[in-house]
């Protein structure tokens, strides 16, 4: 049996999820992994911070977050409010990175991280930010260090995408990317084709907590952009950022469109592409009509699909349908066991 | 650079396939993986068989085949007719099995991957067999010689069905298994739809080398069987095998309920699943009519799905469209990777 002391950086929803997960899958990571996490260290935005060396009690820590109060008086010892500092007083052998980020460089969620692998951390997150503009700086200073930088949780939740890519089908050269990786605007698609007006099915998609306040993140494609982008960059091995793919949203898509669409025995996905070509990497976000002749055509709502084309495989599709709010949180899971047990197959 | 010898244990499609795909890949696993794979054995079933400690060449041996001629000269040694006897001789690291094999109890080929490991050598197979009546066995004897038992070759060609579950899900605990795992039923089911009688189709897949001469095995739900079978022993952890499955083929699927189910906007599929109930493991095969709110319903020709339900995720498929001939070859390559350079995520 194997202690590893986790920090959470971030203790939202997707923090909270992955601390009952924690406590729910204790029994079977001991007696399948041998691995006991403790979490000696948790971060909230605005809920105060704790660190205790010999572990925090997750249920007292959950209970205060529900009740409106603040953590520190969980915390055995000062807990510096600067996160660098925060991250380097931790003790912890795996940093957990879910704050806030910025799509437009990544940060802090970068810098958080590396700080975490300098110290010789594991480094997991599930904010997209960090892949799209660190990826390849933060595995390379992973590798150096002997420390892994994980995932997984970014794109289609805790769908093994990049699990899948990085561990099960070694040396297979990726040269096609198709996918419907936003959720919001699957799920307003589809409420529209059930006779809703676009604003209904925005309002919908809010209702349930799926939808920002602003939706224009997913609507006009940038959610989907940061997400195609995250994947050539590490699933096709090349550097890559959302400004370079071409974007269009769905904010054209009609009740018409919608309508003639199906009686084509059509629909319409917002369908993000990546191609890799002689002269580099096409990639595009952009509406497109589907027929039963795609898997693409079954994904409703929530659903999320992405299709790989290689050199040594037929095209391979992975569909998560779903979600459920602990799929994202049982990614980090998935990232930390990997992290902690195993290299990857690559040498 | 390490160098692994590999011995071949069968020189069929499949592996002629995986000769030409290490030679196609040797400088990718070289640069990438630092792997140089060399073949010093190769045992046909009517071609004769070399053993050649400073490696076969691979070019040769498959022009030899091609031109209907005996290996026995390529061979630096006596090279021994007993399959055990040639399994020992080999000095092989890896043996990849891939004999003829009875589907009533996974032999000879439990018996040569027995042998191999025993000796200490990495056992790959493409033979669904040896992981029906001998997965909790042979996966034991390996893990005690400190070498791995792998087959991802054995369903869905090389999609990584095995290779996901076990490194990319870890604690997931699966209760379900669907699928559509017959590519000759699939493709008849897909060519009736198009106007063929059950006849017609048959013929069809067996003139592009899909159906064998006498396709019962296909057509009656015994392949499908043998799949999920696996599919429960290795995935749910309990060993099952295909006598146990409540079987129907696809006999009774008329061209009349083809165009009936049609007519409900469904298609007929040849569906596979596997439930853990409070009483233990059920399993089924038999035909079931599919609408567009399922990914089963795009399943065309020689197309395959699976899906997995668990406690973590979402239901989560994978799809492989269009397999070809190195498919399977490519799930031996990734699994003669895995088993080199890698450790299961499983402590």
């Amino acid at each position: 049996m194997k202690t590893y002391k986790l920090a959470l950086l971030g203790f939202g929803h997707v923090g909270q999820a992955f601390a009952r997960l924690l406590m729910r899958k204790a029994d079977q990571l001991a007696d399948e992994y041998r691995i006991q996490p403790v979490v000696t260290a948790i971060a909230t935005g605005s809920r105060g911070r704790a660190i205790d060396p010999n572990g925090i009690d997750l249920w007292a820590a959950l209970n205060l977050i529900e009740s409106g109060q603040m953590l520190d008086n969980l915390s055995a010892e000062p807990a510096p409010e600067d996160n660098i500092a925060f991250i380097q007083a931790s003790g912890a052998d795996v940093l957990f990175e879910n704050t806030p980020v910025s799509y437009l460089d990544g940060q802090p969620a970068i810098d958080h991280i590396r700080a975490a692998l300098e110290m010789g951390m594991h480094a997991v997150t599930a904010n997209k930010g960090p892949v799209v503009y660190g990826y390849h700086t933060l595995t390379a200073l992973a590798a150096q260090k002997g420390v892994r930088f994980l995932f997984e949780s970014t794109v289609m939740d805790g769908a093994p995408v990049f699990g899948m890519t990085r561990e099960t089908i070694p040396a297979a050269n990726i040269h096609r990317i198709e996918g419907v990786l936003n959720s919001t605007t699957n799920l307003i698609l589809t409420h529209m084709e059930n006779g809703e007006s676009f604003d209904e099915a925005v309002r919908y998609a809010q209702s349930i907590g799926i939808a920002e306040t602003d939706p224009s993140g997913d609507v006009d494609g940038w959610d989907s952009a940061i997400k195609i982008s995250a994947l050539i960059t590490v699933l096709m091995k090349t550097p890559f950022t959302p400004d370079k793919v071409n974007r269009d949203g769905i904010k054209e898509i009609t009740p018409e469109k919608i309508a003639a669409a199906k009686a084509e025995g059509k629909r319409w996905k917002l369908i993000c592409t990546a191609e890799k070509r002689a002269d580099g990497i096409e990639a595009k976000v952009a509406p497109a009509m589907v027929g039963p002749d795609t898997p693409a055509y079954t994904i409703d709502g929530t659903t999320s699909i992405v299709t790989l084309e290689s050199d040594v495989l037929g095209t391979l599709s992975l569909i998560e349908a779903d979600p459920s709010p602990i799929t994202t949180a049982y990614g980090l899971l998935a990232d930390l066991i990997n992290a902690v047990k195993g290299r990857s197959a690559k040498g």
